[in-house]
């Protein structure tokens, strides 16, 4: 029997191809100490924990390998031609239900540190966890049961592996996963055709059935029709369809190739910035030592020590058996980066972009290869840095544009149904957007009704109705991002820069009643940082460098500028809030500490939220002067319509990192405008399309 | 004496050249009912007036002259090859300081309608007003003596035409201007250099100056070191400047042309759009007639009727005398599209764009052109339209992902100092993005300090230092989008669409202990429909056609989605803010009343706020299954940095009109992937020229 899945198949992939990029692979060693283990590394890892005492006679499975970075200060003063620093690799492996953590030093040959996580839940889950949960499901009989009541083949049973949460004793003392079923008969796209009402929880350890639970079939499978979106399929051929007016060819071109070049595999210099780029296993892609050029001085100069999606909380907002659990971690339940797939190129991508593999490990300690997960690409999108025109005397006239020319690193993570995209955009005038869209499938709820006038009570559902027995369950979706300034160096602080109302006063006789006064705040503690987005108590929020003032004393500064975001409503103690604790504010700022990287705790998957970023900050520790880390919250609600079916036009949300009297000026105030001659010179080969003037 | 000024030589231009192009416009008819007036029209127009017997002893000042549109319910119903809806023009004439607003038809050749504004303020100024305030100016011995006293020739004098608000009586009964000048001594960059504390009133109509004030010598003029922002001039290259490592050359390239057509000059159609775009002297850009093509019946549905930027109101934080008053409605005082200028081809608009003139009239009636001030272009930028990865069964994956291709109209107003570039976009999913970005140069003030660290209290100061001797006084820009939606016609209804916290029952077992709902408010009239955005009330805003039924029940919509915004916080009873009014909410819905076009008052230089948005509103009309309009404001608070200086990097934020359910389904479902064949195949041949076939 072939069975079908999804969350888990992500995993099952092939060794390394003998192809001349994989033979790279092979030979590869480190460049920068930042650097992700190579193939060789991770071999040896698995060859000296092997051989590690407590693993000898049974070889646990990895839950996660890679690389522990060398201490920050070790690698920000570090230069190529430097002593390479030591090699470290962090190792979660699960023993009887433990977490063990077990540094390994390539250099020394050996473990080194090796201890037992304390804080709750389990590490991310594996392919081999969801295969075999998959396969523990799809023979037990009473799914088989189940599915052939309802006139479905086994074999068209597609079911997916989610993580459950954590709301009691039920999910105390062991690992689980739950299980839904969708009927893949005519049709690629399963996720439309839920078989509402069944779910079965399963122990990925003891691999046995710990509930099953089939409601019966009063709400039927949504039919197969126009859900199939991949080109030139039945679905999408058998009817005439009206055709939109088809476009022209249009590419963004560089004849000479892209300007950016990418030294060792992993440092990106391009323009005036340069930063390290990896892909994460558990963050997707990593950017790390990003530095930018000073436009007087000529030094590159620190702007982000680390930045990268630390988690990703999607909550449901349906109560039912079938749903109430639904909220998941996407980074630490099942990775961002292990989700990833190799990039469709031309369409995920443009013509000229460069690719970079992801060498990641399986739970059998062996590396693999996933081709093609970062793209990285120069984008002209018509934009302008800067313009003015001006008129000084009639026919003089000062025309000055200056078009907007940015690189971008870019990772789509397939997290089951849904699929993100993320982009880290780096402009020249010093300014990196960050960029999450969301496409893929909905996650949809079977319904009786197939029109909304047939609803008794249309807002009793948990969603709206997007197709004929479909409703798409209203959910939200929180990114928080990790983002280690290091403004001119390590030593920083918070500002928060206010706009506040000041009346006049009225014996004064200014014809004013009222202006914007700025009232700048250095936040002296955590608590003093944490900030939620008001649009009637506006303020920017700086991190600067009291150590470094620019000619004019201003502090060095850069500042987080968030675009549209929603906020986590779910009431603070309700389960799944409390293991996403990290979105109770948008912004948090954290004194750095190599251990809190990831806001839902090191391990997010069952977790009962005892090592978020809200339990750290609680400690509200000095934050002034010190080396901080910012927390970024970018947010959506999704409330599903008619056009996320049966896929989802992408849907984007930024946040901007702008300097701030960094520089002393603008930076880009010197660069040439473009000329005829600096475009390539492009003819038409036969002239279709003649356009106007 | 050679005088230099800027918002009044925006005005000063040639007559149009006798180039192909103006030749074409010489015999050019309009082709559809909303299409601007033609030369041929202005000139029939202004002979018309020229015997109307009011006019005849004295031609008046023409303040504005525009097509005055046919009714829409005749427009809506018009299509090509009817019978041609009469021509008619509004013209707006001042007479002894009265607005008068005559309707000239050019069908029965006379005046038909004429009428004096009984509303407070004044319509905008034209070119001629103001040169002849700066010639008053600068022939005040008290302005040469402020001049010669520090150091400054009198040919370096650069000054500008500031409106002034209205504040009382001082405002009352006469037009007037506030001038301002600058030190244009060594630099293009005037506005870095002002003369602190010299501001002079001048009466527009008279020509004589009211007040002449100059608070001496205390606050220096700044230097004019790195201001100047031309390329290649003396500033730019005395200095060896570091230099960023130089990018290859980038273009989008289109080697069969852009996909969209342009119909008599203003109807464009691309893919699966069709709208009419038109410059305006006040809004800029106007988009009518936007209706998108169904993609299950082929037919071309309504999407808005008309949309345009109705004003855009900037108010300073700063009481000074020489500063109170600066709190500017660019589009009704000066206008959005009378100072907008040809755009730099290249830079301003990539290489394939299409451009649009404006045929403005001046204030003796003459029409002129100003060339390309509208760009239309496809636009490719490397992002995904929608996208999936999905693994059935080992081997056999789904890698889908479609290119984003859009459609950009642009135009930017250099509205004195500051540059506003404003982007329409259109997608293939349907959703329009309207994007307004800032450039161009801060309005800065003099100070005596240069450096932070001598400043008493920096609280104090209107805004921060952003070079030696000037502070960036904060300010705000809020833009108001009059945005006539039309879903599937005019019978539409507003929606607010709010997700609001259920606490669950603590009787019931649910593992949850809350959620959010969808509630569904239609609201029944105007007061129901205004909104202040807060992310702890997150709510969609549709616009739906509640007699167009989807398949599913559903009314077909089109949601508002703002993007980055800012709030007003002004104290209402502010003079600038009761002008501004329009900016209390951030969303209003008002029924259709081809009178309420202009969100500051038809007249709003030197109003009252008696002709606002805010006014008409408060009449609380019903708004339910009405023809309706939607207003949204998207704002900026900016608090200067250096980097503003000498010239601003862009600063841009966007909202977006999103289809919801208005489709059936995806409406981009079906549409192919882009494969290597797809796109030109370029080769550089000789040095950099590229070939493509």
């Amino acid at each position: 029997m072939v069975s079908r899945f999804s969350y888990s198949s992500v995993y099952l992939r092939t060794r390394p191809e003998t192809t001349q990029k994989s033979i790279n692979h092979l030979t590869r060693k480190p460049k920068h100490p930042l650097d992700p283990l190579t193939l060789q590394e991770v071999d040896r890892v698995r060859t000296i924990l092997s051989s590690y005492p407590p693993f000898v006679s049974a070889f646990p499975p990895i839950q996660s390998m890679v690389l522990d970075e060398p201490d920050k200060n070790r690698v920000s003063s570090w230069k190529t031609g430097d002593l390479f620093l030591p090699r470290k690799a962090t190792v979660v492996a699960l023993v009887s239900g433990k977490s063990h953590v077990v540094t390994v030093d390539l250099d020394l040959g050996r473990v080194t540190t090796h201890f037992i996580s304390t804080t709750s839940g389990y590490p991310a889950v594996t392919v081999d966890d969801l295969s075999k949960a998959l396969e523990v499901a799809l023979s037990y009989p009473n799914l088989k049961k189940s599915a052939v009541e309802r006139g479905i083949e086994v074999s068209d049973l597609a079911c997916i592996t989610l993580s459950v949460g954590w709301f009691g004793p039920h999910e105390e003392g062991k690992r689980l996963t739950k299980i839904v079923c969708y009927s893949s008969q005519n049709t690629s796209n399963y996720y439309m055709r839920p078989i509402e009402g069944l779910v079965m929880t399963i122990d990925l350890d003891k691999g046995e059935v710990v509930q099953f639970v089939d409601k019966g079939q009063s709400i039927p499978i949504a039919s197969e029709t126009n859900t199939d979106y991949r080109y030139n399929k039945d679905g999408q051929t058998k009817k005439n369809y009206p055709k939109m007016k088809p476009l022209n060819s249009i590419s963004m071109e560089q004849p000479d190739g892209p300007s950016f070049s990418i030294e060792g595999g992993h440092m990106v210099r391009w323009a005036n910035w340069q930063f390290h780029l990896k892909p994460d296993p558990r963050a997707g892609m990593v950017i790390s030592r990003a530095m930018v050029q000073d436009s007087e001085s000529g030094e590159f100069r620190n702007v982000m020590y680390k930045g990268f999606a630390s988690e990703l909380f999607v909550p449901y907002m349906d109560t039912d058996e079938a749903w109430y659990f639904r909220g998941y971690m996407d980074a630490g339940e099942f990775g961002l980066g292990a989700t990833a797939k190799s990039l469709v190129a031309l369409n995920d991508c443009p013509k000229y972009s460069y690719y970079m593999d992801g060498v990641f490990v399986g739970s059998d300690g062996m590396p693999y290869i996933e081709p093609n997960i970062i793209c990285i690409f120069e984008r002209y999108a018509g934009d302008i840095s800067w313009r003015h025109t001006d008129f000084l005397v009639p026919g003089s006239e000062i025309k000055e544009s200056r078009r907007k020319v940015t690189l971008v690193a870019r990772m789509t993570a397939s997290v089951g149904n849904y699929d993100y995209i993320f982009d880290w955009e780096f402009q020249t005038d010093g300014l990196i957007r960050v960029k999450v869209e969301t496409s893929g499938m909905l996650m949809v709820k079977g319904t009786p009704y197939d029109n909304v006038k047939k609803i008794p009570n249309e807002e009793e559902m948990s969603g709206p109705l997007v197709s004929e027995n479909l409703i798409g369950v209203v959910h939200d979706h929180f990114v928080t991002f990790h983002l280690d300034m290091d403004v001119d160096g390590p030593n920083n602080s918070f500002a928060k820069v206010s706009l506040v109302k000041q009346e006049t006063d009225p014996y004064d006789s200014s014809p004013r009643k009222s202006y914007l006064k700025v009232k700048r705040h250095i936040a002296k503690t955590e608590n003093e940082a944490k900030i939620n987005l008001k649009l009637t108590e506006p303020s920017e929020l700086h991190v600067v460098n009291p150590s470094k003032l620019s000619r004019l004393g201003n502090p060095t500064g850069y500042k987080l500028v968030p675009g549209r975001t929603a906020a986590s409503l779910l009431d603070k103690y309700d389960p799944p809030q409390l293991r996403g604790a990290f979105t109770n504010n948008q912004v948090w700022v954290t004194p750095y500490n190599k251990s809190e990287q990831w806001a839902g705790g090191f391990l997010a998957y069952q977790s009962k939220g005892d090592d978020t970023l809200a339990v750290w900050s609680d400690r509200n520790r000095e934050i002034e002067k010190k080396d901080i880390v910012l927390w970024y919250t970018l947010g959506f609600h999704h409330i599903p319509c008619q056009e996320d079916f049966p896929i989802m036009p992408t849907v984007s949300a930024s946040f901007d990192l702008k300097p701030v009297n960094f520089f002393e000026l603008n930076p880009i105030l010197r660069v040439p405008p473009t000329f005829d001659d600096d475009l390539p010179n492009c003819k038409p080969s036969v002239s279709k399309h003649l356009w106007c003037v």
